[in-house]
């Protein structure tokens, strides 16, 4: 279902210069102002592209999103910052739209320059191929993905859509995730933009594949405000459709060969809880241990004792996938190994961490490390 | 060249159950009071030995180290502490001193209760063999190491020798690090200290392989106070014989293939370098990156952006092995993928970041990330 308002459509640019015959960038469309929300990386390094979105965003509306995938068009100084203007306005000349009506997204390698020449050669292209294939727009923005990220949910007589790519440096702080929310609900842009904040919380924000964070994370909203819907119903599929997009990114985490949600609680406060939750995730000695389905929790208790939040080891307990581990804080007495390698074996492993009687609780989502892992970002691409 | 005082022995008490042939229980026995110094984990899950250690060395002297591999005792709880205690008490009866004067010190698997039985019919054999097989203790020491790791140094006519075991779960803060210095030189207790402290920042602290922190991490430092010696020249030859334990360490490095070394300067503070270069060195993306010597500088300005550190992604300059690779954020003039390329592919790899005119400066140590890091930390051992 598509929101109204919205077109899609992609092109072959040869972005990485490989020949491939995959189309590498995609426009989406509005026909009238949509409004405009987004979410940005917070990383000290940020790609041109969200110099420039995060700008926009301020101007609160938009015309159209120009989407680049192979190359992040990050550390390209002033250059890469004229190269995607030069884009914007090439685009928006075609679209009769002004250059500041179309926000870029680029995903891929940093430090190269952007083939802008290329590019502009395809333009004419995009703009007359705008349709309905949602599908194609998401495969457009794959770099190490393995499969296009669309959900589509109804909301009343409206219609929230979204759109990701991502699949490594994937961690807390949104790393190379680019993902967009389109609705043709009728929302406040203040009630849209606290949705999808307090939405990337619990969602992009609580996943982690390497720990590695990203100079182009973007996550955009954009509403045309065409049909009118319940606004709770409208927040809820929102949020609904970002969670369904981070399961989908992390579940797709590079060479991950299982799902692993941790779910800690008892801290004194959430900040602790992040943070056991975090450390554990994204210990190289717990992952490797789930790839090999080794019910080695001494890795999990190291992790959490580690994690400087404030935590005495004799109030933990530990599940795995449900059967107890560990119990104030050593080896639980209904412990059986062969069960809990067992349950390791799965495609999806669930951790629970106890650390007290506290309140504070949080749910983050990894996966394991794999010889696949280490294949996809080990190998040279010239 | 032994430190006088001192002498060691090794037994096979099948600490593991594998019945291997490898002993795995050792003894450092001096024959006069040594004064004793130790630097400990930071983790808040501390095993048996580490929490028994810690009172130990408010003491102050002490008379013999019992070691053994293969078992941590750590997350075994009060059990694991009587256990220990168990062992002290024995070696101490057959040595004809305190069970308060044998500290212990355990490395191994994490949550499994010692084999005390095993161990006690062994202890005869061991004080009965006491002699200057050094790098027999060593081996015993030893769990995924792939060498023993022994030093030594003469000072006048002292000696410092330094014996050493560590291949995983290396990361600032000493994880999974049993290391003992032991000399003859006469010094002060509390220069002993100060010494050790100071030699840790700059080498036990500033290794990582893969960012895991241990239950087990012990240095202690030993003296016989048998020989005097220039105090500077002992001091020095110390803070050097830890230095040299703490680059096998890392050169050791569970499945490294290369040596990485990086160094930051230029930052606002020395917490920023450290900051900066911890980033860096625990980037899966970077040390994946290093293992296929792949010049993609870009997943360095990606963690340099994500550290944390107050730097301004403009001021940034990177050489990798002393080639230019970024200046002032962007891509170097000079940069040359091929040269770069062909320095990744040595053995070892320095990694050179500016980030402004600071004098916030920090060198840290790591290793690339490889597919028998995974093949060593996935294996189920049951």
């Amino acid at each position: 279902m598509i929101p109204s308002g919205f077109s899609f459509s992609t092109a072959n640019a040869d972005i990485d210069g490989s020949s491939s015959a995959r189309d590498d960038i995609g426009l989406i469309y509005c026909s009238t102002q949509a409004s405009l929300c987004g979410v940005f990386t917070k990383n000290r390094v940020k790609a041109a592209p969200v110099l420039i979105g995060m700008d926009l965003v301020k101007r609160g509306t938009i015309r159209a999103v120009l989407i680049n995938s192979g190359n992040a068009n990050a550390c390209t100084g002033e250059a890469g910052v004229n190269d995607a203007r030069t884009m914007m306005e090439a685009i928006g000349s075609r679209l009769g739209i002004d250059a500041d009506e179309v926000i870029p997204l680029s995903t891929g390698v940093i430090g190269v320059r952007l083939p802008v020449d290329r590019i502009l050669t395809r333009l004419d292209s995009l703009v007359g191929s705008l349709g309905d294939n949602v599908e194609a727009l998401a495969r457009a923005m794959m770099t190490t993905d393995t499969y296009p990220k669309v959900v589509s949910r109804g909301v009343g007589r409206a219609s929230v859509l979204g759109i990701a790519k991502g699949a490594g440096m994937i961690a807390p702080n949104m790393a190379t995730t680019l993902a967009i929310v389109i609705t043709d609900a009728i929302i406040e842009r203040t009630d849209l933009d606290r949705t999808i904040r307090d939405a990337v919380k619990s969602t992009f924000n609580a996943i982690t594949v390497d720990g590695d964070t990203s100079t182009n994370d973007t996550l955009l909203a954009l509403s045309s405000n065409m049909v009118k819907a319940d606004l709770d119903g409208v927040r809820n599929t929102i949020v609904e459709v970002i969670r369904e997009l981070a399961m989908m990114v992390v579940r797709d985490g590079e060479g991950a060969s299982k799902l692993i949600r941790i779910d800690v609680r008892g801290c004194a406060t959430e900040d602790d809880a992040k943070k056991v939750g975090k450390t554990v995730a994204e210990s190289l000695l717990v992952k490797t241990a789930v790839y090999g389905s080794d019910p080695n929790w001494g890795r999990i208790m190291a992790a959490i004792g580690y994690s400087g939040a404030d935590i005495d080891p004799a109030d933990i307990s530990i599940h795995i996938s449900g059967h107890p581990v560990v119990e104030g804080g050593v080896e639980a007495g209904e412990f059986k190994e062969g069960v809990v390698k067992s349950a390791l074996e799965g495609k999806e492993v669930s951790i629970d961490i106890s650390t007290g009687t506290g309140k504070g609780a949080f749910t983050i989502w990894t996966t394991d490390l794999t010889h696949k892992y280490i294949d996809i970002n080990s190998e040279y691409r010239s």
